[in-house]
C-alpha cells in the first residue's frame, strides 16, 4: 500500500506497474452535532479506506473532502459539492487514475448523499474503459446491530451516533468532545424522503442516535468488520474484471 | 480560529456570529520530483492558510486536493480536477460560506494552475454577493532571494525545488526524503508557454531547482514571510468591502 | 381531476384558479421480460398517477416516458434518457407547471433508476418556489407481502414479477402475455448494488420473481393500496405547504 | 409494425433483426383553443407516426409529450421542453436505437417549435453513425388547401384550426368539443418573426383559423395524404443509406 | 449613429444617454462558389447593418464573423461557429449591451443557419429585460424579384447568386472574381430539408443560382430595399417596448 | 498568404493542400481610453497576425473581435464574451481548422483576459489532433523598454498608451483622436490582482501610461519586433509537430 500524502511519483509509478487498485475516500463537510467535528464522514471514510488499501495493496488518493450535503445544510457548518460537481470531480479523477495506469479505482465514500453522483461518475468510467467498485460501509446495518449498545434513530440511519462517534473515538480521538455528546432520538414525520427536506426541521441538535455508549474499541471493531465485508467484493471486482 | 477538522457546528455558528472569514486551501495532486510526495500542493497550501487562519481568526476549511496539473499529468501520480471542475467546486463552496452566514472567502492557493479556475469562481460569487480574496503565495520571489541559498529554475517558478522542499521540511519532515534529492536545472525550450506542453518533456526527474539546500528553517522563513505579506492584503479586503 | 389529455386551456386555467395540484407520472421504456410490454413503467406510473389525480382532484400532466434504465440496456427494447436530461425535464415541466400558476407539483414515479433525477430536480423547483412531492409506491412491499401469492427476486426488488404483471393486468390487460410469462429467481451476485452493472447478466430473461400468480384483481388492490398509501403523504405535503 | 406500447423485448429483438427502423413521435403539451385538448401536437404525431410505422414495419417508440411551446407559454395549459431539453431527449433516444441496434431513426414531429431541436440532435446523431430522418407533415400546405373548406389563419399555419381539428376528429374524436369550436382570424403584427412573442397577444382564443368546418373524414384524408408524402422520403432515405 | 471601430468609450457612453440601441450584424465564414470570399455573409450583414444603423442612429457593433455552417463544411474554407456557442455569445454581447445602459438589441443575421440560435438568445435576452429585434433580410424575395435578372435556385434560397453577388459589388467590389462567376441551378433531391445534408452534395460549385448578371447598382438597390424594409420594424419594436 | 476576407474556397482547398497553417486573431472590444477605439485590441491583433501570416504564408482567419473584458466593463463600450464562450468558440474554429485540412492552429492574441480561455482550448485541441500555437505579443515587453519614450503604467501592463496608441497609428491612423489622447499613471491598489477589480476604480481615463509620444513608426517597429519575434516560435512549432 501506497498513499498520496506519503509517495513520490516514482513510486506512483512503480504501484502502476505491479497493478495496484486506485483507493479514493469521499466524505462531507457536514454537521455531525455538538460533538464531533465537521469532517466526521471524511474522516471516518479515509479511516476505513486506509485500512482496506493496506489490506488489498492499493494506492491510497487523497480525500474528496467535500460532498452532497444539501439536507444538511440548514446546520451552519454543512458546506457541499453540487451533486453534478461531485461527480465531475470524481470523473476527473478516475481518468487521471486510467491515465496514469491503475488498472481499476475502488470509493470508498462515507456519506449517504454521495452515492448516486458516485455510482454516475462509476458509469461513465466503466463506458472509457476504468472498472469502479462504489464501496460505502458494506454491512454496516449487521455490525451495529452486533456491536453498539444503543439503538440507531432509524433503520440504516447512522448520523452523530454511537456507529459515527465510536469510529472517530478510534480514528480521531482528539477531534471528539464526548462531554458534549448526547442523545436525540427525533421522531421522522411520515413524508420523510418524499420530498426535499432539511434535516434541521427534525432534529434541532443535528445527532440522531444515542453517541454516548461510543468506544474506541467499539469503532474499531466496526472498522473491522467494515473491511471484511470489503474484501470479498474486492475479491469480485478483481476477478469479473480480471485485475 | 476555528477549524472543520476540529469543529461542531455550533462552533462553526459561532464563528459565523462573530464575523469569521473562511479560508480555503487549494492544492494538487502532482509529481513533486523523486524526494516530494504528490500532495506537496495541498500541505504547503494547508500550512500557509492555517497560519493566516490563526494569524486573522478565520475558519479553515478543508482544502481541495486536486487541482489542475494537466503540465505534469505526463507523470505518473499527477491527478488533476479539469479547470470547468475545480472551478465550479470553489464555486459551490463559496456558496456554502455565504449561505451559513461567513461574510467573506479567502482562498490561499498553492498551484499555478489553480489560478485562473480560482479567479473565475471568485468573480462569480463576488456578483453573488460573496467577496473573494485570492491569494498565491504573495511576495514568494523576493522572499525565496531572501532566504534561500539556490537559484530557482526559472524566474517565479518553484517546484520541488529549495522553495517547497524547505517549506514541507517545516509542515511535514516526516515525508520528505532528503536523501533522494537532487538538483535539476532543465533548460526550457524557447517556445515554452506558447503551447500545451507536458514539463516531462522538460526535466525528466520533475524536479526545477536544487532542492539539496533546504532546511526546515527556510521553510519556517518562508511560511512566516507569505503570512506576514498576507496580512496587509487581508486588511485591505476588509476594508475595501466593510468586512 | 382534469387531465391534459381532455382538456382545453379554459379548463387549465380553471384548474389554476381553484389551486389544483399538478401530477405528473414517470415511467420508462424498458424490457419487461417475455410478456409484458416496454412501456410497463408508464403505464403502471400513469394509473397509480390517474387514481390519485382523481382521489386529489388534480391536473393529470402527460407522463415523461422515457427514463433512466441503464441497467437494462443490453437488452434490446430499453431506451433510456440520461439522467441529467430527465432531471432537465423534469425541471422543465416543473417551471411550467409553476408558470400556469399551479401551486405545486406531484410526481408519480414508476422507476426505481429515476429516483435521484427526480429527486435533484424538486429540490431546484422548491428554491425556485415550487413545492414538489416525489412518490414511488409508498408502502409497496407491505402490500405486495399481503395481496402476493409469490416471493420477491429481492427484497424490494419488482420488476416484470407478479406485482407488476397484476398492475398491468389490473390497467391494461390487453398488452399483457400471461401464456408468455415464467418464472425466474435469479441469482444475484454478491457484488450486486457495487458496481455499474447490466440486469441481462443476472436474468437472462428480464423476469425477476413469478408472474404466473398475477391477477388484475391482485392488480387493483395494489393500486388501491399505494393510492391509500399516497393520499397521507399529500395532505401532509399540503400542510406543509398551505396548499 | 411494432409498437413499444404492445412490443415485448424479445419482440424488439426479433424488429431489430429485421432491420426495422425506429420511429419517433414528437408532440408538445399546448393550448389549442377552447375545443381541443392539450395533447393535441403529441396526439396528431402520434397518430401519423402509427400510420406511417404500419406502412414501413417500423418498431414505433412511445412519443415525447413535451415540446418547445414557448411561444404559446401566456396561455394556461401550455407546458415547454426548453430546447436544450428536447434535443437532449431526442439524442438520448437515438443512442438508445442505435445500442438495441436498429439501423435508422424517424422522427415525425406534430408541433413547429420543435424543428431545429430535432434537427440538431439528428447532426449529432448522424455524426455518430446514426441517421435519422426528421419528417413533420411533409406536403401538409397542399394537402390543407385541396381537402379543407376554411382557410388558413396565415400561410403554413395550422393550430387548432380545421386542419388540426379534422386530424383530432379522425384520430380521437372523443377528445374533441365541437361544441366550443370558434373562429380566430387574428392579423399578425407586421414584426411577427421578428423577435419573442406570445401569440396570446395575437389571438385571445389561441385558434388560428376556422375549426367548425372540420369533418373526421377530411382528418383521414390530410393523414392519408401525410402518409402518402412521407413513403417516397423514406425511400429515399433508405436509398441513401443503404437501409 | 457611432460604430466601436471608431468610438471611445465616453461616446460610448454618450449613445448609452441618448439611448442609442445596439445593432449587432452577424455573419459566417462559408464557402460562397468560386467567386465571393468566404466572409461574404459577415460583409453582407455588415453593410446591411451599417445602413440600418445610420438610418437609425444606433451604435454599431463589431460582426460577429462565424456562424453555424454546417451544411456548407464539406466546402474547404467554411468554418462554423456551434449553434450553442453562436446563441451563447449572443447572449453575452447583449448582456454587456445591457450593462453599459444601452435599452435593446438589434441582430443584423446574414446566414440562414444562425436563426434559430439567435432567437433562442433573444429569448433569454428578453427574459433579461433585454428586448431584442432579430432580422435577417425582410423582404428579400420580393426585392430580389423586383431588382434581379436571374432566377433564384429555389424559392427564398440565394447563395453566391444574384443577389449576394450584387450585394458584394456594392460593398466590396474588390473582394468578387466576376471572371470566376458562373451559374449553378443544381436540383434539390426530394428529401432536401429532412435529414443533415452537405450542400456539396447538390452542387459541386458551392453556386446556387447565377452570379453573371450581377451588378453593383442591384445590389446598392437590394440594401436599400432592405433597409427601408426594416425601418418599420424597428419603429414597430420601438414602439412594442417605449424605446 | 491568403485570406479569408479574400479567398474563395477553391483557395482555401489549395491552402490546405500546400500546409498552410491557419492564423487566427482574437481581440475584444473595450473601452481604451478618450482617443482610441473599442476595437483597439482586434485591430492590434488583426495587423499583427497579418504580418505574421504574410511572413508565413499562413491562411488568416476572421479575428474574434469579443473576449473577456470583465475588468473593463464598468466603462461603457466594453462587451465581453464570457471566458467560456470564448473558450468554446476558439475550440470550434480549430475544430473547423482541422476539418478542411490545415494541419495546425495559431492564435495571435491581443487582450490579456484571452490568455487562459485560448489556451484551454488549446489543449483540447491538441488532444483531438490539431496542434495549436498561442501567441500573445511575445517580447513586447523589451520592444517597448527599447522603442518607447515613455514609462509604462506597470510592468507587461500596456493599455491605451503608447505602445498601443503608437501600433494603432501604424495600422489604423484614422482611427486615433491625439488629440484627445492624455496621460494617466494611476496608482495600483497593493490588493492589485488578489481580487476581482474593476480597473474603472484605478483608472477613471482608462489610459494607463502615457500615449501622446505615440507615433505610426515607433509602432511600425513595435509590431515588425513582435513578428520577427514570432518567427522563430513558429519554426518551433514547426519542427516541434512535423509541420
Amino acid at each position: 500500500m501506497i498513499e498520496a500524502a506519503r509517495a513520490t511519483w516514482p513510486e506512483a509509478e512503480a504501484a502502476a506497474a505491479r497493478g495496484a487498485l486506485a483507493m479514493l475516500p469521499i466524505g462531507a463537510t457536514e454537521q455531525h452535532g455538538p460533538h464531533l467535528p465537521l469532517t466526521t464522514d471524511t474522516d471516518l471514510a479515509t479511516g476505513v479506506a486506509r485500512a482496506l488499501a493496506e489490506a488489498t495493496g492499493a494506492f491510497l488518493l487523497p480525500a474528496i473532502p467535500y460532498g452532497d450535503a444539501w439536507s444538511c445544510e440548514s446546520f451552519p457548518g454543512t458546506i457541499s459539492a453540487s451533486p453534478e460537481t461531485l461527480r465531475a470531480l470524481v470523473t476527473d479523477i478516475g481518468r487521471g487514475v486510467r491515465r496514469m495506469g491503475l488498472p481499476a479505482l475502488i470509493t470508498l465514500n462515507g456519506h449517504f448523499g454521495n452515492r448516486e453522483p458516485v455510482a454516475l461518475a462509476a458509469r461513465t468510467l466503466l463506458s472509457e474503459g476504468l472498472p469502479v467498485l462504489h464501496l460505502d460501509y458494506p454491512g454496516l446495518e449487521a455490525l451495529a446491530a452486533r456491536h453498539c449498545v444503543s439503538a440507531p434513530a432509524a433503520a440504516g440511519f447512522y448520523h452523530a451516533d454511537e456507529v459515527e462517534t465510536a469510529m472517530m473515538l478510534a480514528l480521531r480521538p482528539e477531534a471528539v468532545r464526548m462531554d458534549q455528546a448526547r442523545p436525540d432520538y427525533p421522531a421522522f414525520p411520515p413524508d420523510f424522503g418524499t420530498q426535499p427536506m432539511q434535516l434541521r426541521e427534525i432534529s434541532a441538535s443535528g445527532v440522531f442516535g444515542d453517541p454516548r455508549p461510543a468506544t474506541a474499541e467499539t469503532g474499531r471493531d466496526l472498522i473491522a468488520g467494515i473491511v471484511a465485508n470489503c474484501l470479498p467484493l474486492v475479491a469480485a471486482f478483481r476477478a469479473r474484471h480480471d485485475l
